[in-house]
């Protein structure tokens, strides 16, 4: 695997503080040091403190958390260049001033970003961090899903995680640092297991219905009242107003309400939605032969995101899981007890650990 | 139907010249005065200017042009009302200078428009042109649908018109003048026949053979060539640097191609897509009843549209068709001979006749 951690050459701003500071031991195998765990998404930025344990193998379970910070958007097309590097550094400013700490502590970094898709992505966003950071910290950059994958098996980066929100996407890694992902390419090309899909089949449901082309559908009653509209014919000028996947995401409670009222065509959208979000995990599986040579081997399918989190009598995380688990009976779900900027931060301590394993039989 | 053709009851800039006006007779049943057929898309603007045939009950066939001008873009939601209104005047005044004619000699106008979706939208739209006008000018605003069925009627309102290019929609009218429509809402309705909907579903396919969601398909090949991509994954940020409709729609003749050389999911796509044309059009057919009680009657279908005309051995109309006919054998088949420009004037001649017809009756 390549994880894109890098130490940065360049003297800093921050630099001149580190030199002979003093790692007083804590008693509990941690000292002064700390790493900085982010999770940057498009509408909010989170960024937590823990204290390095390095001389501990396995961390405290719950993770103390020093310190937390939130901020605004760190996504670079959204905001600009310029405008996320500064929500970045205020947030980790942030955290660490909450932590009682300060910069010179900081001995590792791992930022976990949505939209990351390409190496150029990674790189030029550690080049941001190499420029607020002395050479000696180390700093990780990861799509927001590797992350989330983190948050669930405590910084391990083994088996799958499945994120279901306004877009989904499949992300995996096998025991020797391989990795896969499947989905996560956006509206226009098929994610229609993400929140955004399955909304834009329950208005084009509803639209079918009214022109003819479809069967009637307790869906058109549903979405025009939670819209405040009169007409399927409004719709239309409602999707050209404002076409942000957010604002129509926010009709999958709209869809499982019907679901659960046994309209066939609500149901069939969550069924189709259910077979294709179980699909992007089998198919990361199958890749990366999670499931062993028999294929009944034992691995972790961590969930997150609004669809498979909703805890609706129509439970979308659960059928996924049904439908994964007649392929591979050894996947097992794990719902993570973190948050994600948490995972990326037990993600860095692992990647720490490893490295000074690689280095001591060096 | 409501066809919002109405006269302007205000003074108006044109008007001073008109009163007095001789209206001599050509030889030909047409005098000086003339009628103003506009197509005003997202791309272009198209005004044709033809005589006034006022005392024949047909036109000549093929219709005389006068005169033809193209400008830019109208549609207000693009460039906004002032910018969309210049361009009408200045199309407009084009046709009429080249025709050798001037603003006097309007005797009707017609524009048929993309984005008339509601009733207040024609409304505004013929507020721009009441202030263009003198009062007894009658004036139609239509969806640029109903322009492209007169366009391949001779100005009359019966039968149905299918259009696919990078949108889609069905439009039609039953002799008593009640319209229905199917599709034509937009992408992310599931507008799933259109151009931009047939290669959103090819680059889909791609990127489910690339993740292993999918089998292998030519379509991977072909539309990376198409695009000079190197990879699948580069096909997100392609998407996400311009989402326009027709950038992805013009990747249709790939597919095509593709399904040509046999290629399994590629056919599969032009399949369905075929499939949710006819249901369409077959959907607008059943509401207005254009099939006769016994489902065997004759009506037109007029083909309209880069999908349906790509005269290609896979023949993407020719397959819609036949899918029609085998629920309504009375369906015949019309590819316009004229532009939609021509169709719009055509249908304001058409008004015209109807009501001096109305009038002699009254």
């Amino acid at each position: 695997m390549n994880n894109y951690g890098e130490s940065n050459g360049d003297s800093n701003v921050h630099e001149k503080q580190v030199e002979g500071h003093d790692h007083c031991e804590n008693g509990d195998g941690s000292d002064n040091r700390v790493i900085l765990g982010i999770d940057g998404g498009t509408t909010s930025t989170v960024c937590v403190c823990i204290p390095l344990f390095s001389s501990s193998k396995s961390l405290p379970n719950p993770t103390p958390i020093l310190g937390r910070a939130v901020s605004g958007c760190s996504n670079h097309n959204s905001v600009g260049e310029t405008a996320a590097r500064g929500t970045l550094e205020e947030v980790m400013a942030e955290a660490l001033s909450k932590s009682g700490s300060d910069w010179s502590a900081v001995h590792a970094v791992c930022l976990g970003v949505s939209g990351v898709n390409h190496p150029t992505d990674q790189e030029r966003i550690l080049n941001w961090l190499r420029e607020i950071f002395p050479s000696h910290v180390k700093l990780y950059v990861q799509n927001d899903a590797v992350a989330a994958l983190a948050s669930g098996t405590m910084g391990k980066l083994h088996g799958c995680v499945l994120i279901a929100g306004t877009g989904c996407i499949s992300y995996g890694f096998a025991e020797d640092g391989r990795e896969a992902r499947a989905s996560g390419a956006g509206p226009v090309l098929g994610d229609w297991g993400s929140g955004y899909g399955i909304a834009a089949k329950a208005l084009t449901a509803v639209i079918r219905a009214h022109d003819g082309r479809g069967p009637q559908t307790m869906l058109t009653n549903k979405i025009l009242k939670a819209l405040s509209l009169s007409s399927p014919d409004e719709l239309i000028g409602w999707t050209y107003a404002d076409p942000s996947w957010a604002r129509i995401a926010a009709l999958v409670p709209e869809v499982v309400s019907c679901a659960e009222a046994c309209d066939q065509v609500a149901t069939k959208i969550l069924v189709d939605a259910v077979q294709d979000l179980a699909l992007s995990v089998k198919a990361v599986v199958q890749r990366l032969h999670l499931c062993g040579e028999d294929g009944n081997g034992s691995f972790p399918v961590v969930m997150v995101g609004g669809v498979l989190e909703a805890n609706r009598t129509w439970d979308i995380g659960k059928e996924v899981m049904k439908c994964i688990q007649e392929q591979f009976p050894g996947a097992h779900p794990i719902r993570p007890q973190v948050e994600p900027a948490v995972g990326a931060a037990l993600l860095a301590w692992n990647f720490l650990m490893k490295e000074s394993t690689g280095n001591s039989h060096s």
